[in-house]
């Protein structure tokens, strides 16, 4: 049998891919080695969220009630309970994919899988000792966590004392002392979570900032709170060994050790190429990655790569968009993919949301850009909801008063930010914004506020 | 002098006129007899979303966290301390209107207004002994809670058994047992609170579902939650008597009586016309509210009626809208007033938030729609944070795909509605809205799961 379509992958790249074209009637065979619904569901995205809300609920217990009226005593967080939990809610997930690709009509070949070659009506794949032919191959393999080649590293893996966002995950006991190795999103999200049950958090970060991309400004108001509640911060400092429960980093003020139980490696992530045999039909590949247009296809006709694998966004979100994209293309169908529209969200307490341009990015495209910057507090709910708060927006307009990017950081703005990514996806003006009634009282209505004082 | 415009009354309707009107260079004067902010601020939409919050976090430290593996014990609510914090939180945001008034320029007169009849320049008020002259007239007197003409009620009212909106937000005592007469927004949201902080509530209801036009299917979902911690619903029941603490009511059932230490009476709100000499100057009214065309124009050339007083949609957030929309047409820009894409939101826990048609309002105007029902699981974060959460979406589409309604029963809805709202304003459709990618995980890509479910 000659399958419509191969898919290389079960995260959410792959498993859109596959749940689109099913929908499509195409027949689908979708390859996962390990758990359905990829780093995103089983060691990424979900569990964190799962471990954060009851970092957040313990935050409220031990004490951060009492400004509003609340008391309570002997506040207790039962981490090993937390990440039971975890593993109840990714298995109800994991589930609810495989539901879906059954629901598709999908094949799931639960294997690695290789690409064999070219045939004549498409693409070989081998797994599982079967070779399957599709006339079009999805590549959604994903990425992996880089360990960097620092000295004792390595080591410090094979003995469990330095961590990927895999193992961390499956801790059952909290480490008393954390080293966070690379503060960019995981690594923050890790940090606050650990912070707020009660270790002893240092985040270790090259760059001179805090959050990757994300707003200068705003970066630096999480680190001043995570900083009150006693999380470490060491910025413009290399990582330059492990030696047992020890890492060695060098900065502007020399050399020093850290100790700790645990080292948390999140430097970043690397597409997974090199695991699939992309040269067995030629596929070009960039650092890793899979270079692809906007159409999602690679340099090989037929060939399309989504999600991580293209290294060009690697956000579970992105990954999706680009699934349908590549999908509607396959089918027939006129559809690009936009990357200047993509969201993105810090899930710290309080959380960082981004869509669109920042100040930073503006500046190095060449755009010109008013900055719109509100405190939250001009949102009454705010108010109410956040004694001494200091979140605050940032809306970005081009000269046309288009709004190109927004950022926000408070809580809940990862549940508000998709309707700035609407507004920037559309094009929209501050004065069609205008017209737009949000509802009173809400957080969200800061973005009206900002509109309105604009126009 | 002649001011450019007098505005009576200082809610949200009148300051955000007052706010627009000076940005716009206007000389105006706002009168306001009681506290800047009017009711929305001082006893309405703000102190019972400050009271809902610490209600909902006391929730959680009651026991509502065990689930995510966090334990706590003796927890409290202060409920005076809570009062008190509410006074603190309606003064910042009663001072940050002044602030704001006094940034626009505009003369703001503490006491009640009346008008006096035309000038040759426009119109003549009343207040505080002098008379103010104004080439255009905003009336933004607002609405007053109704009190219905129940054999005894008035001599409840008058000895502190009934109350109104604005005394329950100053008691200091929470009564032990409350009658809610009238299951609407603000009967629900106080029902909701006195439910969590121990009081024993019974609703009683005059219509056969709470919630007012909401959608009958998340009222429902709203009744059985709240039945299941406590509340007792009486509905198709009339109150037809109150003889000292006890309230008499009838339905199907026959006639009954239920004590209560307290009687809420939030039946309704009334447009306050009668107040201000309406006749005057010979504005029409209509069950005392003034009617307005799309432009907020009144019978009465220069005249505009903006916010409750109009009896439109009596929300706080439409009076700013329609307060824009005439300061607009003041100033001789083009705007009307759009009201298919108005938010509403009842800040129960979980919140249930609307924008635009219901299945209901949509039968009613002969609309054909296709409703996407999803539930609120689908979303992985909602599994997340939400253990055996029942919440749901509906997204009603018209034959053309577009999006003319949505409706959501969960948390953090509030805050998620708004882009919905711009997809009703903006006519988006299905394929329209795919396009946009939304952060994941957020319970708000639900939005997205109902529109790519649909092409």
């Amino acid at each position: 049998m000659i399958y419509d379509v191969l898919i290389i992958g079960g995260g959410p790249a792959g498993y859109r891919a596959a749940e689109r074209a099913g929908h499509k009637k195409m027949s689908v065979v979708l390859f996962e080695e390990r758990s359905l619904g990829g780093v995103c569901l089983n060691e990424g995205c979900m569990p964190t969220k799962t471990l954060l809300y009851s970092a957040k609920l313990y935050d409220y217990a031990k004490g951060g009630s009492a400004h509003y009226g609340v008391t309570s005593t002997g506040a207790k967080i039962d981490h090993a309970a937390v990440v039971a939990r975890k593993d109840k809610v990714v298995k109800t997930l994991v589930s609810g994919v495989a539901a879906q690709m059954k629901g598709a009509k999908v094949t799931v070949v639960s294997a690695s899988a290789k690409i064999v070659g070219k045939t004549a009506n498409g693409f070989a794949v081998a797994a599982n000792g079967e070779t399957y032919e599709g006339r079009k191959l999805i590549i959604a393999s994903g990425s992996a966590a880089v360990v960097p080649p620092i000295p004792g590293l390595k080591e410090a893996v094979a003995a469990g004392v330095a961590l990927t966002n895999r193992e961390i995950l499956a801790l059952t006991k909290a480490p008393k002392k954390l080293i966070v190795l690379g503060g960019g999103v995981i690594g923050l999200e890790m940090a606050s979570y650990f912070n707020s049950i009660g270790s002893e958090v240092t985040v270790v970060e090259m760059m001179d900032k805090i959050g990757g991309p994300s707003d200068a400004e705003m970066c630096a108001q999480l680190q001043d709170i995570y900083t009150q509640r006693g999380v470490k911060f060491m910025l413009s400092t290399k990582a330059v060994g492990v030696n047992g429960n020890k890492l060695a980093v060098e900065n502007a003020a020399g050399k020093s050790e850290i100790a700790a139980d645990k080292i948390l490696v999140s430097v970043g992530r690397r597409a997974r190429t090199a695991e699939i045999n992309t040269d067995a039909i030629g596929l070009f590949t960039e650092r890793g990655a899979i270079p692809t247009d906007e159409e999602m296809k690679t340099n090989v006709p037929g060939v399309f790569a989504v999600g991580d694998v293209n290294g060009k966004s690697m956000l579970a979100h992105t990954a999706y968009r680009e699934a349908e994209v590549a999908v509607n293309v396959i089918a027939g169908e006129k559809d690009v993919m936009n990357y200047n529209a993509i969201p993105s969200v810090i899930y710290t307490n309080p959380e960082l949301s981004s869509v669109g341009e920042t100040e930073d990015s503006a500046k190095k495209k060449g755009l010109k850009v008013k900055v719109v910057k509100l405190p939250l507090q001009f949102a009454g709910r705010y108010i109410a909801e956040n004694d001494g708060g200091k979140g605050f927006i940032k809306m970005l307009l081009d000269q046309d008063g288009i709004i190109v990017g927004a950022c926000i950081v408070g809580n809940p703005s990862s549940e508000m930010i998709y309707g700035m990514a609407i507004a920037v996806e559309r094009k929209l003006t501050c004065k069609d914004m205008a017209k737009v009634v949000f509802p009173h009282p809400t957080v969200s209505e800061i973005f009206r506020e900002a509109v309105i004082s604009q126009i």
